[in-house]
């Protein structure tokens, strides 16, 4: 019987030699789609959450219409901080705290969770989508790097530079210090759950890590990323850890232990693949911007950035950050299909 | 007589050697001053642009309260292309156009100018400070870069990632080489009648070219900061090249031909140093929220910063981007003087 473990994203993740990369897209399972939209037409994006049928089910959409080789659980960075006593409103608008955790005394307010009791919807929303999926897709869970929720929980809502968290991360460190430590336990327990209930990799998200000067980036993002990746070690599953908005991060984001480092689109692929040494796989990195051009754009972009990683293991495909909405449905396709059509051009090279 | 031409900013810009680092900070005219408020009570931001007795009084502020060694002539990226037709709005909230140049018919609606009868107000300001900013101080021009005019006049608007300025650019990249192009003639042009103004410097403002993939920086960026600096070199003057927001452009910034690069907050000022050649300046880059933290923090961090180029030949001290409004002013004096206490160190090392 084939398990998932045979999938062409996970043989990726162990560097395996494959016929040609593995592809999905970050916010796969989104606006861009819809049939996603006609989901949140009857539904609101926390019940989306909380369903663990309609979270399969939107998870699900953009495997069925696009093949992608992997599905990532729908979700948010924000949810499971929820059950933690953030209660981050989801009305519509962006989410925003009623009170922000930006005080000793509200560290708290912060209440320790135990996944299974107290956020099982995503466990359980995990283990559907694996039952539905075919062995040979991979599916991820995720969760926001411990700097990039302490960005939220200190600023109590979403801003360009989080200026009130990183005043708090320099005046207060170790008040900083210990929410990030929690955060950092609580998500390598929550990544642990994820791979028990299903999951066979885990995608850890630095939304705002790119914001931080190199030495901060070193005491207040890297340690909490080892640490998570040193936990989920234990479950054997690998581990991406995508970092978004500096370049000048990646040789810190290769201390960190993950298996896969995760690129955003303002480098090169090729030069940044340079610096990753072999034992290290890397995701990215198509401008997801590009994606709002046309089909021939985006064959003529993707083949590219295909050819400049050709041949390494352990590459795997994706943008460089989130889809966007407004992206039209032939451009995702033409992403796709200029992935898998690569598997002949590889082979005829080798052959 | 003393000339400008001996201050701290432009020997340091000739890379002559120097007792200490010259410093000043982008947007030093803003805000976080109680006189610029002051002044902003009675007046409205585009009037400060248009009166250059209240233009020179806002730059001259924060040189009179700090005694930076450079004052930047007070003024915003967008204004000069009012008078090009691109009508922004500076009414209290943010700049926005009403019709965005989206087409190419838009083209023919923006119109070429000549700075010393259409834009006179910033060359008459220019003028009046340097008349009035003592000979030890430098005077610097500015211009938005042509890619970063390019993201206001297609988007119409500031935006996060300016979708469709991208998707124009990729998708009609023979149109907006046309719009970049002119932009670059204009700001060349632009930069040329600063300089017989007063000013003794130019600075390029790229805000936005870190939003792109090296591929498209490479081809809608720098082939205009080129142009532009070839043109600005007839003048003699020196030229600071900023690019926020990507590392990873460092490479491509030496190539434009400028004499100093400006750096953002987002890397290790020693490490971007040891990728510059000794015949280019460095400017920067202090993360600019670190000055909403106390005296001691900012005093801290500047002084590691200052130490990490020591003994380097035409290194500026500035922010890696510009101050915010909620800045305390104490924390200003403490960036101040922890740069002009550096002589005393250097000196001492070297003695």
């Amino acid at each position: 019987m084939s398990s998932s473990k045979d999938s062409l994203f996970l043989r990726t993740c162990r560097l395996e030699e494959t016929p040609r990369p593995p592809v999905w897209m970050m916010r796969q399972a989104g606006r861009y789609l819809p049939e996603y939209r006609a989901v949140r037409e009857k539904a609101t994006f926390l019940d989306l959450c909380y369903d663990s049928e309609l979270a399969a089910e939107v998870t699900l959409q953009p495997i069925r219409r696009y093949d992608f080789d992997a599905a990532i659980i729908f979700s948010d960075i924000l949810v499971p901080l929820i059950p933690m006593g953030a209660d981050f409103g989801f009305k519509g608008g962006p989410p925003k705290l009623s009170e922000p955790f930006d005080t000793p005394q509200s560290l708290a307010r912060l209440k320790r969770v135990d996944s299974q009791k107290d956020i099982p919807w995503i466990l359980e929303s995990l283990s559907r989508v694996r039952e539905a999926l075919d062995p040979s897709k991979a599916l991820l869970g995720f969760a926001g790097a411990p700097f990039t929720l302490f960005c939220y929980l200190v600023e109590g809502e979403g801003t360009k530079l989080f200026p009130k968290a990183k005043k708090l991360m320099w005046t207060q460190p170790k008040l900083a210090h210990e929410i990030l430590s929690l955060m950092a336990d609580q998500i390598g327990e929550y990544f642990c759950a994820q791979v028990r209930a299903g999951a066979d990799a885990v995608q850890l998200f630095d939304t705002w890590g790119g914001l931080l000067h190199p030495d901060d980036f070193e005491e207040f993002a890297l340690p909490y990323a080892q640490r998570i990746f040193d936990k989920v070690r234990e479950t054997g599953a690998p581990t991406v850890y995508y970092v978004n908005g500096n370049p000048a991060h990646l040789p810190l984001q290769l201390q960190s232990g993950c298996d896969v480092v995760g690129l955003d689109w303002r480098v090169r692929l090729g030069e940044a693949a340079e610096q990753v040494p072999e034992s290290v796989g890397i995701q990215g990195n198509l401008d997801p911007l590009l994606l709002l051009t046309d089909p021939q754009t985006v064959r003529v972009r993707t083949q590219a950035m295909l050819e400049s990683v050709a041949g390494r293991r352990g590459y795997i495909c994706n943008l460089g950050h989130g889809v966007t909405p407004p992206t039209p449905l032939e451009n995702v396709q033409a992403f796709v299909d200029t992935v898998k059509d690569f598997e002949a051009v590889s082979n005829r090279d080798s052959s």
